[in-house]
C-alpha cells in the first residue's frame, strides 16, 4: 500500500522535489528529470538513464559518478515524454555525445526515441541501448522483444563506468550492448503493489501461491505455482538462468538478487545463501553480489535474480567505484583480508563429574527437562498467541528453543558423567544462549542459580530444591528488576517459592508441597494474564517492551505444574 | 508478510549465513554474529553493536570501517544471549577496549550486562550506552527509560567515526553518550510486520488510521490517529520532535527519514520535502539526512524522523566516511559544486498567428479539447478500471493529464492568436510531455499530424480534416507500429479514418459522416475491449507491456463521440 503523498496525480513531481532536496550535495534537478550536481568531464559521454518513477533507486537514485549522468523521471511506471528525454540529455551532456540506455518498453523506446532524433537534429551525438534482460518475457529466440527489468542494473553499471573510464561514444554504447547481451533476469511475484491513491494492489496473488516470471509495473506474472520455501525458490530462480547460460561464458558471473520493495533484505539475504550454493555447485564464481533494492515496484513483494557473464572488461566496469544516492561501491582494498579462525566452541562450559546420587539426581533433572520440553512444544502457538497481545508474539517459540537447546546440553553432560548441579548448569546456559531475549537470560540465570544449590554430591532433597528455588527467585529478581505486580515471570515464580519454602519448612512431603505451590503459582499467572486485555493498549510503552509479561507468567506455571506431574506419577 | 525461508525457527542464522556469504570482503562470521573482515587498528576501540534481527542494515549491515566493529545478531525482535555478545566482542577486540552500544530494551540490557562482566573479569575494558530516542515511549522526565529506534544509527555513526579517529575508550563512550543526549526520534505506523512463518501480522491499523509512536519489534502504536496526508503527517513528526529541542541546541541537525520496511523510497522522499520545509521553516540546517532504510522492522509499513542536534564534534563524526554493507558514506569533494541554472520554459514552443478564419477555427479546435477534458474526466476511474485488467491501471489518470495539459496550453496559444495548426500543436505537445507514457506520446504525435493539415490561414474544412485523420493515423502507426487487431487505439482509430474519409470523399455533410464514423469506432473498441477478460493472463507478457491496448481503444472511441457531439448541437 502506497500511503505517503498529498495529491496522488502529482506523486511523482513531489518525490522528485524531496529527493532532489535530500540528496543535493549528488543530484540537481532539471526539467524532465536530475542530472550529476557535478559535471562531466569536458567530452565525456553522458549515460542518461529513465523511464517511469516508482523503481528507486532506479532511476533517479542512480545518476553520480561511475553510473548515470541524469536521469529522466516519468510518472509513476509510465513513460517519460520525449520533451524531459530531451531536456534531460540537454542538461547532462558535455560535449562527448549521450548515450541512452533504458528497459524494452514501448513507451520509452518511442518517447526517447523522438528525443534522440531531436538531439541528432541539433548536432548531439545520441544512442540507445535497449535493455532486454527478463527471460520470462519472451523466448530466447524473441530475445530483443524482451522487457528490463533488474538487469537494468548491470547495463547502466557497465555503462557508467566504462564512460568514466573516459571511453568514447561508440565503445561506451559498445559496452552497454555487450552488458546486456551478457544479462539474464528472472523473477517471482508474492503480493502486488498499490498505486497512491489507490485501494487495492495492482494484482494478487491466490493464497498459497506465487507468481512465475514477474514485470516491475504492477504486472501479474505469467503463471502461478504452488508457494515453494527459500531452497526451492533459489533452485527456479538459478536453473531458469542457467538453461539460458550463453554459448560463449565462463564461469565468473556478477549478480544480483533484487527485492522490489516489500521482501526485505533478511529474506533476501536468507535466499541469497541457497542461491550462492547453486552457483556455486554449478561451477560459477560469483564477482561481487549485490543483495537488496535496486530495482523495485513500490511495495510489490517480490525478488528476481540477474546474472551477467562476466569478460575482464565487464568485471573491471562490473567492480569499477561508483557514488549514487541509490548504489555506493567503494574499491577493495588492496591487501586481501586474513579470515580469521574462530573456534565454534569457545565458550563450552566445562562439566564436573558427580557422585553416584548426585549423577541419579540429574538423571532426574533431565526427565524434568525433557518433560518440560513436550509440554513447552504442545503450549507455544498459545504462548505465542498470548505474547502477541503486548508483546511480539514470539514468546512460544522462544522458550521451545530454549528448552530444546537445554535438553541437548544436558543429555551431553549426562553423557560425561555430570552431577546435579554440572548437568543443570549446562543446560541453563544453553538455554540463555540459544533462547536468547529476556527470557532466555532470566531462565538462563535462574535455572543456574537453582543449579548451584542442588550440588555435584550426595542427594538432592526438599531443602536442596528449596533453597534453590529461593536462590532463582533472588536472580531473576535481582538482573530483570521486576516486583511481583509488574506483570512478568515473577508473578508466578514467588509464589511458587514462598509455598513451596513454607512446605517445606512445614516438612511437609516435597512432592505434595511442590504440587500445592504450583497450583498457588498457576493461579496466580492466570490472574495475572487475565488482566491483559483490559490494559491493552494503554499500558506505557515501557513496560510493555520489557519482554513477554503475561506469557512468561503462564509458561513458567505451566512448567511447575509439569514437574510436579511428573513427580505425582 | 515475511515469505523467503526454510526453517522459521532457523530464520535468523539463516539470513546472517546468505549475508556474510553476499558481503564477505566486509564481514566475517564469529558465534553470536559478525565482525569486520578487516580487523581494526592495534589499540583502536571496538563499537560492538546488536539486537534482534529483523531491522536490517541495523545491526549487521552496520559493521564496517567508520562505523561498528562487530555486530551480536539475535533471533527476530530477541536479545542475543550474553555469551553470544561476549563471542562477538572478543572477536573485536583489538585491544583498545569494548563499547557495546544498543537500544535500550530490558532483554539486551540483562544480556550484554552479563557479558560485560565477564568481559571485565576477562581483563577487557568494556563500556555500555543505550540509545534512548523514542520521545514516544517515556516522558521528557523519564527519558532514560526510552527505547531505541532509528535514532540508534545516529549513536552507532558518532561512536564508529570517533573510534576510528583513534579516541581512547573514555572518549568514545562520551562521545555515544554524547549523541545519544542529542538524538531524538518519532515515529508513525501504517501496518504491523509478519514474522517468519506466521500467517498475520503482529498488529493491523484500523482502516483510515495510522498508529503513533511506533516501535520497532512490532509492538503497536501508542494511539491511533485519523490517517493524514503527507503534508500533515510532516507536521506531527517535526512538531513533535521541536517539542523536546534541548535548550542548548544549535541550529544544525542531522536528520534521518527512516522506513521501517513497506514504507518505499519514493514515498519516504515525498515526506522528506515537506519535513524539509518544516525544519527550514524552524530556522534549522539540516547536515547530510538521510532518507531511506536504516533500522527497519521486516515488512512494517511505518516511517520515523530522527534529529540529532549538531555541535562541531557531532557534525565531524556524522559527516565521516563510513563503508559497510547497509551504508556507506563518501567524503564529499572539496570544491562545492556549481549549480546550473536550467530555465524551467527552455523548449517552450513558437506559436504562429493564424488569420482571422484559422483563428476562428482554433476556438473551435479548443472547444472540442474542453469536451473531451469533461468527458476524459467522467470516464477516467472507468478508463483505469479497464486498464488494470492487462496493464498498470494508469490509463484514466494519463489521459487526464495529457487533456489537462492540452487546455491549458491552447488557452495559451489561443490567447497569443494562435491558427487552428498552432494552437493544436501546441495542445498536441502539451499532451505529450504531461501524460508521458504511450498514450501520451502517441496522442501527441497524433494530434500534431492532425494539427499540421488545419494550417494557420483558411477556414477548416472536412478535407481538410479528413486528410488530418490520416495523417494522425500514419503517424501512430508508424511510430509505434501497431496494425489493426493488436488491441491497441489503432483498432478505434483505423475505422474512424477509414470511415470519415470515406463519408467525405462521397461529398456527405462532414459532421455527420464524422458521427457514423465514431460509432464505427466504438463498436470497434468495444469488440476489442471485449476481448480482454478471455485473453488475460495468456496474452504474450511483450504486448501486454506495450502501453495500454484495450483501454486505449476505448478512450479514442470516447473522444471521438464526445466530438461529434458537440459538433452535432
Amino acid at each position: 500500500m502506497t500511503r505517503l503523498f498529498a495529491d496522488p496525480s502529482r506523486f511523482s513531481e513531489d518525490q522528485l522535489r524531496g529527493f532532489a532536496a535530500a540528496y543535493s550535495e549528488h543530484v540537481t534537478r532539471v526539467p524532465g528529470g536530475v542530472v550529476r550536481t557535478r559535471p562531466l568531464r569536458p567530452g565525456q559521454v553522458a549515460v542518461v538513464v529513465g523511464g517511469g518513477s516508482g523503481h528507486y533507486p532506479a532511476f533517479s537514485g542512480l545518476v553520480g559518478s561511475g553510473l548515470a549522468a541524469g536521469a529522466v523521471v516519468g510518472n509513476i511506471f509510465t513513460s517519460p515524454s520525449s520533451r524531459q528525454a530531451e531536456s534531460v540529455a540537454r542538461a547532462a551532456d558535455a560535449g562527448g555525445g549521450v548515450l541512452y540506455c533504458f528497459g524494452n518498453y514501448a513507451g520509452d523506446r518511442m518517447n526517447f526515441g523522438m528525443a534522440q532524433a531531436r538531439l541528432r537534429d541539433a548536432g548531439i551525438d545520441t544512442r540507445t541501448v535497449l535493455v532486454t534482460d527478463d527471460v520470462a518475457s519472451a523466448p530466447a529466440e524473441r530475445s530483443g522483444e524482451r522487457r528490463g527489468i533488474a538487469g537494468d542494473f548491470t547495463v547502466f553499471k557497465v555503462a557508467g563506468a566504462a564512460a568514466e573510464e573516459g571511453l568514447g561514444l561508440d565503445a561506451v554504447e559498445a559496452a552497454a550492448r555487450h552488458a546486456n547481451a551478457a544479462t539474464y533476469s528472472f523473477g517471482i511475484a508474492f503480493a502486488g503493489c498499490t498505486m497512491p491513491g489507490a485501494d487495492a494492489p495492482l494484482f494478487t496473488v491466490p493464497d498459497g501461491k506465487m507468481a512465475i516470471g514477474l514485470g516491475i509495473h504492477g504486472e501479474p506474472g505469467v503463471e502461478d505455482a504452488d508457494m515453494a520455501d527459500a531452497p526451492a525458490i533459489a533452485r527456479i530462480l538459478v536453473d531458469r538462468l542457467l538453461a539460458e547460460r550463453p554459448a560463449t561464458a565462463g564461469t565468473r558471473v556478477a549478480a544480483i538478487l533484487n527485492g522490489l520493495g516489500a521482501t526485505k533484505y533478511e529474506e533476501l539475504f536468507l535466499l541469497w545463501g541457497h542461491v550462492a550454493e547453486a552457483l556455486a555447485a554449478a561451477g560459477l564464481t560469483v564477482v561481487r553480489p549485490e543483495v537488496g533494492e535496486l530495482v523495485t515496484s513500490l511495495d510489490m513483494a517480490a525478488c528476481s535474480l540477474t546474472l551477467m557473464w562476466l569478460d575482464e572488461d565487464l568485471e573491471r566496469w562490473w567492480c569499477a567505484p561508483a557514488d549514487a544516492p541509490g548504489f555506493r561501491r567503494l574499491p577493495l582494498p588492496e591487501a586481501p583480508a586474513q579470515p580469521r579462525a574462530l573456534p565454534e566452541a569457545v565458550l563450552e562450559a566445562q562439566v564436573a563429574a558427580g557422585d553416584e546420587s548426585s549423577r541419579g539426581a540429574a538423571a532426574t533433572v533431565l526427565a524434568a527437562l525433557r518433560a518440560l520440553q513436550a509440554a513447552l512444544h504442545d503450549a507455544a502457538a498459545e504462548l505465542g498467541r498470548i505474547d502477541a497481545v503486548a508483546g511480539d508474539g514470539d514468546h512460544g517459540r522462544g522458550m521451545t528453543k530454549g528448552v530444546d537447546a537445554a535438553v541437548r546440553a544436558a543429555e551431553r553432560a549426562g553423557s560425561r558423567g555430570a552431577g546435579a548441579r554440572s548437568l543443570l548448569s549446562a543446560a541453563a546456559d544453553a538455554w540463555a544462549d540459544e533462547a536468547g531475549g529476556t527470557s532466555g537470560v532470566l531462565w538462563g540465570v535462574g535455572l543456574r542459580a537453582l543449579a548451584q544449590e542442588l550440588g555435584d554430591t550426595g542427594p538432592v532433597d526438599g531443602v536442596r530444591v528449596a533453597a534453590g528455588a529461593r536462590a532463582a527467585l533472588d536472580a531473576v529478581t535481582s538482573l530483570g528488576g521486576a516486583k511481583p505486580g509488574d506483570k512478568t515471570l515473577v508473578d508466578a515464580l514467588a509464589p511458587l517459592v514462598d509455598a513451596f519454602t513454607a512446605g517445606v519448612g512445614r516438612r511437609e512431603d516435597p512432592v505434595a508441597a511442590f504440587e500445592l505451590a504450583s497450583a498457588e503459582a498457576s493461579a496466580a499467572a492466570e490472574s495475572t494474564a487475565a488482566l491483559t486485555p483490559r490494559l491493552g493498549r494503554a499500558r506505557p510503552l515501557a513496560e510493555r517492551s520489557v519482554g513477554t509479561p503475561d506469557a512468561g507468567a503462564l509458561s513458567l506455571a505451566l512448567c511447575a505444574r509439569t514437574v510436579a506431574g511428573l513427580f505425582a506419577k
